[in-house]
């Protein structure tokens, strides 16, 4: 298909690299961030503008990889009538786009993308069209880059989806911070955790995570729980997070 | 080397396996457990015994791998005078077995082990000896199988790994639990989160996790974070970390 990517940021210029990867065409990049969509255009050998006012009318389809906040301006003006156009904001409705054309929708990618990153990573997408000319396109273009990870998903769906990614994006990173703190604080090196955090990670592919529990708290091993939260002593922060989590895991059993 | 290991579990057939693969010879396993014992015995080509009594005196090193609380009693009557003998577990100080030789330590896998895996993960290996003569016996062994993930660490910075890999690993693991039960629970396939948790995981190896962080709480977008603890009311153990970790994250800014 030939796609016009509107955004210049991480989440354009990943699924970018995945539509041309899959065989697609970006036809044109628009962003008001000029040096960051000509970067795009001379990476994808395509024209890049900073209007939306110059958006080329043929293409197949029409992304807009803009930020959650953004989008409402952006769509303002924009008319592309018989045009497939979908935004990639997983929580925001599809209706923002209805007076942009008939076949809109959204196409969001459940992932963490960085545009530095060199691989590109595994992408599930989850589309929804206004009808099934959108739908249709959408979900083909989902499968060209996700294969049997694209599924259809409603604005409910999408947010739930979204609150179990912060569980296991942001606040398991966030216990990643936390713990590289500590190491530093100790004089340790948060390095040699990288080994068990890949594995804990690649465990999930073929056990669930249930099943796979191990440590002081399941165990109620109250010995190795007092000594950890006496060699916490000096780090609240942590002290607190390994009281909850000693807690629920206790609760979880 | 050729190594009598003590122990038929996680830790002793993986430890077991990543010595046979760097060029060790097994010469005998010793485990309560006759069955897992043979298998091992059968899958390493060598001979096993269920009592610590028939130890093979005319190994280079003795691994102890069983877990904390039956070193003391397995230890108490076993004598191997001038050889390195070895525990494996991290907090558990060397001098449980000052009785046995005079060259003794601790072989810690900072790793989380099970038996059944296919592949043999990365396993950083932190060692300490009494004496020169098994310091540097330990140290050789760890390189083998660790190479520059072989570091000398004393109880009390064992301890602080230890506190370091319960949160990466089992409070990690703890927030896979929630999201897979709130899936479950919510009609979503948890199975379309692993490409994410991957990537979290993958992302440490080439940047600070303080630099990745992403996601509402950083972002202190209360209208999000309203949004997901409505979602949040039929899952109060869920709710309860969401909100833990929102302000956790707040203050670690």
């Amino acid at each position: 298909m030939d796609i016009v990517m509107i955004g210049s940021g991480n989440v354009a210029a990943v699924l970018g690299r995945k539509f041309t990867a899959a065989g697609h065409k970006i036809v044109q990049i628009i962003s008001r961030n000029a040096s960051a969509a000509s970067e795009l255009a001379y990476e994808w050998d395509t024209e890049s503008a900073n209007y939306m006012s110059l958006t080329n009318p043929n293409a197949d389809v029409y992304i807009l990889a803009i930020a959650d906040n953004a989008l409402e301006e952006v769509v303002r003006d924009l008319k592309l009538p018989g045009k497939v156009v979908a935004h990639t904001a997983g929580s925001v409705s599809k209706e923002i786009l209805k007076d942009v054309t008939r076949h809109y929708g959204v196409f969001y990618p459940l992932q963490s993308l960085r545009k530095e990153i060199s691989g590109l990573p595994d992408i599930p997408i989850f589309f929804e069209g206004s009808d099934d000319i959108a739908t249709n396109t959408l979900q083909k273009l989902a499968q060209s880059i996700a294969y049997e990870k694209a599924t259809p998903a409603g604005t409910e769906d999408r947010l739930k989806l979204h609150v179990a990614a912060v569980i296991v994006n942001n606040f398991t990173n966030h216990l990643y911070v936390l713990a590289e703190k500590y190491c530093q604080a100790e004089g340790i090196d948060f390095r040699q955790l990288l080994p068990l955090i890949e594995e804990t990670a690649q465990r999930l592919k073929t056990s669930s995570p249930s099943d796979t529990m191990t440590g002081p708290a399941i165990r109620n091993d109250q010995e190795t729980i007092q000594k950890h939260l006496q060699l916490l002593q000096g780090h609240p922060a942590i002290r607190k997070i390994y009281q909850v989590f000693t807690e629920s895991i206790l609760q979880t059993k």
